[in-house]
């Protein structure tokens, strides 16, 4: 279990977006709370003033640190000696790319929600910023924090399967099966190309389930066979994607995401499978862990640590057999990004900028591949026609 | 429960293949008996005579009606005065269409393994030998018999799903994970394209989830964009498919066969989603259905005569919480041609030759997409088309 | 799996009870038949003539051997050359002891649905013919048969638990959680104590986990302190059966066995718990066996002849994946019967008179200890006491 | 999902015990953090004065408001202007009673950890001592904050179940199954009587059992017959507990508590079953709540507002599918704390005095039965008898 070096002071955190009725924000304050790593000073929490305000109130900013949006905010922070060191960009999509941008280039670690950037350009720009910037990028790729999904890619990482053949993700929920209500903020602009970008489920959940499927296996998707549906009539943007998928390292792998899978609330879940066992993990039941050799019996591992790999126990506040969840999963990105900054060293599993690329690599590509019939369609061009500027 | 009528007299059977050392014709044997409606009268159990001879006499078959080969035993069978009625096709595949078109038109009810044939060609002339003929043509499409695969077709049938819209099947093993040991001759000939025909593991297991998802979802397989594979260097047939499939009631779907996926030992299983509700049912747990409605608890149905659909109750032996499986599931195919040459009328949901031709068009066109990089491929070509002689 | 040595005979079966509208009977017809080791000849399956009639015509047995009574039966086919050579008693509780001490006293190896007798008394005077007599008793305690209980019980006695600590056992239904309807001929004779015995849920199910506890445990029960309740008002038979027991190798143990477990549907399950680790298994889903050692990864057992102990691959007719049920585990007892008869040899496992007698002395110290107030109350009374009379 | 109303500040927290090394007092700081609704302003949390700074300094508490003791702490903060309002008590057993009876006394709020007293006598006097406070006593019984426990205790309260028949509860671990290792703190004071009292596994969570089994079912239990062991030779206290119930409203039950279950981790479950239908919930999936009814198909149901009873939606902070666990649900009780203070009024459910009487009531009773052969003793002496002071 975690065993707590002193903690000098906590990490100053500043959030843009995030405000009522908003949901993933109020993820982020209480992940950052969990573990005392964290205090919310400032924000930029509604386009709306009186929501911002509102907002600022009931989660005990002042309203000086109350900013009218994040280019205000980064100003004023950056002034204060006082200032927030963190930004977390909790927004709808179209503001992810600007806001991450000018938080690097202002001196801020950022904390951003996928997907990263509305296109591949975007995310190489912001790739290069990050690269200039002496900040960290952690991208809320928050599925990557379950202490099982870290062991896991560290079973893989050591060989336990061996050569890796198949690798199955999907992430299926029901809640957009039909038109939304009106006032359903969350659903209302995922629908709307204009805030969401030009990928739907794609991008809201599929590109979760890719990230999940590289970080894992240990692989990269070299090329993706896919197909988007609106499945639910007079839709902009897909609901549902279906694709087959190829790894560098050889692994074959089919992904399926969808919004309109009545029955399933969150239902993210992957298999690995090598050529001498599996792997099996379902976020729904995130505490434990198939590992399935083969010709032997299925071994059902726990949030242990007394099995866990090494390094992994960082994230695991409770024994066996005392549920932890998405909160949980979530924190450990915080948590990581305030150990790091004050040891200096981030740990390796950490999603960030690579994520974030991949991710809109992936999007484009099956967006082209969808439009193309289906065809296979490279993620990763090689220079040439890199610098020939074909679009993907 | 099944109450059973008065049975004048048990059906005789002939087999084909199913020698000592094979796997399925003892589970044909078994099915057979379970409801006593069947006795066992002839075969020609193997080609090597020594082998033939022995599984005579262990399964009290006489002497005299051990034949040298099928077409023997046809022309034995058909000059007795007790002959036998019908015949179980249990081959390496290679056989299947010769031995079932020559039982057919011979006079012979015919019970067959599948995949049904080793092409489209020879699907359809089978078909028009079974609709010539006065007998029955069963495919064994066992998992068919599973009372909640029916009792989900019904469900389907009636609307239960409203619009369906996406159909997701897996069919994984493990068991050629490596290869097989010399003397493993049930695995030998699967992968020997002399025997197996041009599909691997989508002939012997893909053609099964392929036929279950048809069979479920009352929806046929218009297009196919597949991918196999032999993960297991050096085989000439695949060990592992992956497809997207568009149905033509407007459904989408994704088909896994595997039989290299280390740590699984038969998993056959689908998920049916609609805009209502959902449902999802997996062989190793065929006592349980799950019906997930949108927004509602999900339920878990069991193999219970008060709430399933009617008629299907033929095939159940108990109540409920007393486990039926694969044999029970098996027997009511057979029960199912029995009673249907007594009362005339065969149950609809009965697999047979129409399961056949699109099983073996699905092999084909999923072959096809796989060496035309994916492209999405048609099973069912128009009849200008059809009649142009274009190869699928 | 099975290889067939050569069947040179089948065994010739009689039936007592199980006419139509029985449920067991035909449990009882369909295990013999699953094997082809016997053939029903004779029976007396019902006391209503016209019933008796219909019900050996369904099943293909002559008129002639179709008697009126077990009397009848065992005196009309002791005197053919052909006659039976197994009595399969399935009768209500009630005929149990008449029927089966006059058939092992007319020489007929005998199979026996529990409760052995209605009372300890019986029980040990059916033990003495039993001994005296050179045929053998089956007693059917079906769960038994499940190749996983006897993986289970062999695990134990080899030792991989450690010292045992402690045994749960449930065995719960819902089927009798009302009044039954009056043509419920299951139901009405099972609350009827002239039909019954003394004893109701104890007796129909209650024995069944205790047979099960001991079985898979290796040690026998020495105390127990139990309470019975007629759950459903105006019941004259315990419905619902709570105890806690004290076995003769130092574990401790708790029994659970319902009829008015409102959402069950047969739900029989045991843990077995040593030192170093537990077994976990449940009737409804009897392909599964769970091995959890001390602070280990559980693993998932299935019914693979690889990892099973030796010999019980006799019972085991499919491989792993493919799920075996009810009917077979009930069959691998009709199969000990006739491999032990053609080979001499018993196997241990094979439930006989031992268990009916430590049955029925549970049943009679269940009930004399819910009569005094739960006290802890012995099974098995000391030589002296024992032949001082004294009444449990 | 909650809406946060305006907090104007937070609560200021103290806590007694949960220094370095200890489990039990970072979860309630986590819990107390997660809503935002406490802030931890003092402490005494060791009395190794050396770990009693070191615990203060990494938790940001001053050294001035570092006591040596809970009175000291008392004293110290009643003295503030911006003294605690709370004090959390998180020591081992003995030191419950008297901490949280001088804090009731000096006009603190008091979360206690369970068990509440050492004896009966404690406990009513506590009773006594809170009746006559101004101030809110919450006990810690933490599986009472699973809002699908919450809604399992509403669906009985409205009937759901009809007339119970039936509860059935159990919480077994393996962690104690061997002799602790010397310095494991939190094993060596829980099987020390001095620190822990009369009840082992009793008292550690045979009491949490208990609680959760009157909390779901809204009976009481009015008698038991127990039988407390050490499995574990050489044990001081018992390890294992098993015990028949008897429940005021007419039901039976059984429970079973254990900490030398191999195999478990922290296996806490419970069944009640009713005429109608039956509730079951286990703690290591706290997000689904099995509702079955009668005749009728199982149903799972989730952490869905949309479903559950009214006023759960309190303690939810996330939609169905992202599961919450362990710390979530023991913040509930802080949140309901805070919430309460602020509004005066405080949810019936959240557990108190009346659990802790009634708590120490089981131990005793259970105690006296295993020591008397397992006789069914009651928990709740008539007044009179109560008078007459005999001893449980």
């Amino acid at each position: 279990m975690t065993t707590n070096s002193n903690t000098p002071r906590k990490l100053r955190l500043a959030m843009v977006g995030g405000g009522q009725g908003a949901f993933i924000g109020g993820v982020h304050r209480m992940a950052a709370r969990l573990d005392d790593r964290f205090e919310l000073v400032a924000g930029a929490f509604s386009s709306q003033t009186e929501r911002n305000l509102a907002s600022a109130g009931e989660l005990g900013v002042s309203e000086q640190r109350c900013y009218a949006d994040y280019a205000a905010l980064l100003a004023g922070e950056a002034a204060r000696e006082d200032g927030a060191e963190v930004i977390a960009i909790v927004t709808p999509n179209h503001l992810h790319y600007p806001a991450a941008l000018a938080s690097l280039e202002a001196g801020f670690h950022v904390v951003c929600e996928k997907p990263m950037t509305l296109s591949v350009e975007e995310a190489e720009q912001l790739a290069q910023a990050a690269e200039q910037s002496a900040r960290h990028f952690v991208l809320m790729h928050n599925y990557a924090g379950y202490p099982l999904v870290q062991h896991a890619r560290e079973l893989i990482a050591e060989g336990a399967l061996g050569q890796l053949r198949h690798v199955q993700v999907e992430y299926i929920q029901e809640w957009l099966s039909e038109p939304p209500e009106a006032d359903n903020r969350q659903a209302v602009w995922r629908l709307d190309p204009a805030q969401a970008g030009a990928a739907g489920c794609l991008g809201d959940i599929g590109v979760h389930a890719f990230q999940l499927a590289q970080f894992i296996s240990g692989q990269r998707v070299s090329e993706v066979s896919a197909e988007l549906v609106a499945a639910v009539p007079g839709r902009a943007l897909d609901d549902n994607v279906q694709a087959l998928l190829r790894f560098d390292g050889g692994a074959r792998g089919m992904l399926w995401a969808s919004q309109t899978a009545a029955g399933y609330e969150n239902a993210l879940s992957i298999r690995v499978i090598g050529e001498k066992a599996s792997l099996q993990w379902a976020q729904e039941q995130p505490n434990e862990l198939w590992f399935k050799p083969l010709n032997g019996p299925s071994q059902r591992l726990t949030r242990r640590n007394d099995w866990l790999s090494e390094g992994i126990g960082q994230g695991i506040r409770l024994p066996g057999g005392h549920p932890e969840g998405y909160i949980e999963a979530f924190a450990n990105l915080y948590q990581a990004l305030a150990d790091g900054h004050r040891s200096g060293e981030y740990p390796v599993w950490l999603p960030g900028i690579d994520d974030g690329v991949d991710g809109m690599r992936f999007i484009a590509a099956a967006i082209a591949s969808s439009q193309a019939a289906s065809a296979w369609t490279p993620l990763h061009l090689s220079e040439t026609e890199h610098i020939a500027g074909d679009a993907l």
